[in-house]
């Protein structure tokens, strides 16, 4: 159980009340993806620290990349960076895009929820049996989170998540990111990632999900789009990762996309919005 | 550089040539999936050597997986077991399961061809484009090798890989993971990963494939498989982790299995096998 379950409400309650809460509290829905890179380890933990410090008053969660994990102790560092996210009030999120068999999808889960984690990102590619079905069991025994990729944000994602399938259901043809946006319904997932360089699968994606899923964008800022834009598609928080830490103002970065998204936000709510 | 490319024979070469090589040397197409758990990490490095020592006459490689990786330290005890396996000859194959944006791919590569890996295996479900182009590239200057997810051994792995999806190319329905068999080729793979528990796929994929991409095969023994029927379905390499190290005679059970494939392969030459 992290420390910020207890201290939000004095109840455990799902991943996606937590965060909702967490953004509501802080006035903001940007998750910081601490993707930062320094060839010394302890150069790089206090860059991360620095970091936090910093843009702690403009974001509601911080997601850590693999590449951060394999050069920091997860069993040390890490657990030092999530207990600082936590005292800062923030959640946190591991981006380990589960991808394999149930018996190691859940002793790669249990050692992340083990080190603090509130949250996980898998791969729906490896479907439900013997694959995430393990993943989310564990998920919801701790009251964490499973956050399902649905589409991501790079030009080769067409070549899978926006690969054309054949529906089992319906027989139809349809892209395959639809049926994880579904699998993310049926398997009551506390999150999806949509990439916001897709504004359109972004707002196709929200139309199944509805308020049931929160969706989580990649790829504004440095990968192109436009957090205003990705807001009005149906993102319901936005990971920012370059677009804050490469900055060379970083505190001032996260302010000002904080504001533009909290003043779309606004603005949608005066208006009589429908994602379509 | 990893020393065993040296050692064999003073030039450096692609992956596929070299555990080619080294299992014709070793007379053994068997790589250990070296997935043993223990709670202690000084407990389950000791472990690790203990099962390398026993078992290393029988086999021609050892498999890492990401559990291992986030309980020991990839920048010291991991790169002891890696150097441990090159002595004795051994290919090292870190089992990422790659499936991020370039960046975080190339990332994510850099750091564990640094600690020593000869291989690493990645996802094509990413694509090329901002995806696994990093991988390649990365690999390609380091002669280095990348072996690719074809199918996966578990039962959701026919809600993904054997999805019926739509050939761009023919515009036919097709599985998707006949798409990811012509990726291996036209990327030029090292390797493909195809579970065993579905024999009549690793046929197919032998067949588009042939003798340019080398197949390895998980899913024998714990999972269900045959070692001799992997190998007559198409299997170049077979991948097994509890049928050796959690057998209460790891080195007797991995002679076992390799006997048993090396008498398969030597009666398919006799004969006029072909894949079919």
């Amino acid at each position: 159980m992290s420390i910020i379950l207890i201290e939000v409400d004095g109840l455990l309650q799902r991943f996606k009340d937590l965060i909702k809460k967490t953004s509501e509290n802080l006035e903001s829905n940007i998750v910081l993806a601490i993707d930062v890179d320094e060839k010394d380890p302890q150069v790089l933990l206090e860059k991360c620290v620095e970091i936090i410090d910093a843009v702690s008053p403009h974001i509601c969660g911080v997601k850590f990349g693999r590449p951060l994990i394999l050069k920091l102790s997860l069993n040390n560092q890490i657990r030092d960076l999530i207990r600082l996210a936590h005292e800062k009030k923030l959640v946190t999120i591991m981006d380990a895009k589960i991808n394999d068999v149930a018996h190691t999808n859940l002793n790669i889960t249990t050692q992340y929820f083990d080190a603090g984690f509130d949250a996980i990102i898998a791969s729906p590619f490896v479907g439900w049996d013997g694959g995430l079905d393990t993943v989310f069991q564990e998920a919801t025994k701790r009251n964490k989170g499973v956050i399902l990729l649905v589409h991501m944000s790079h030009k080769g994602a067409s070549q899978g998540y926006g690969r054309i399938v054949i529906d089992p259901d319906s027989t139809k043809k349809i892209p395959q990111f639809i049926i994880f946006a579904k699998n993310a319904l049926a398997w009551k997932a506390d999150g999806v990632v949509v990439g916001a360089t897709h504004p359109n699968n972004l707002t196709m994606v929200k139309q199944i999900v509805g308020e049931n899923v929160p969706i989580f964008a990649p790829g504004v800022i440095a990968q192109g789009a436009s957090p205003k834009d990705a807001v009005k598609a149906g993102a319901d928080y936005l990971i920012v990762g370059r677009g804050i830490f490469s900055s060379s103002e970083p505190e001032k970065s996260a302010q000002k996309i904080k504001d533009e998204v909290n003043s779309t936000i606004k603005k949608l709510a005066k208006s009589d919005f429908e994602y379509s």
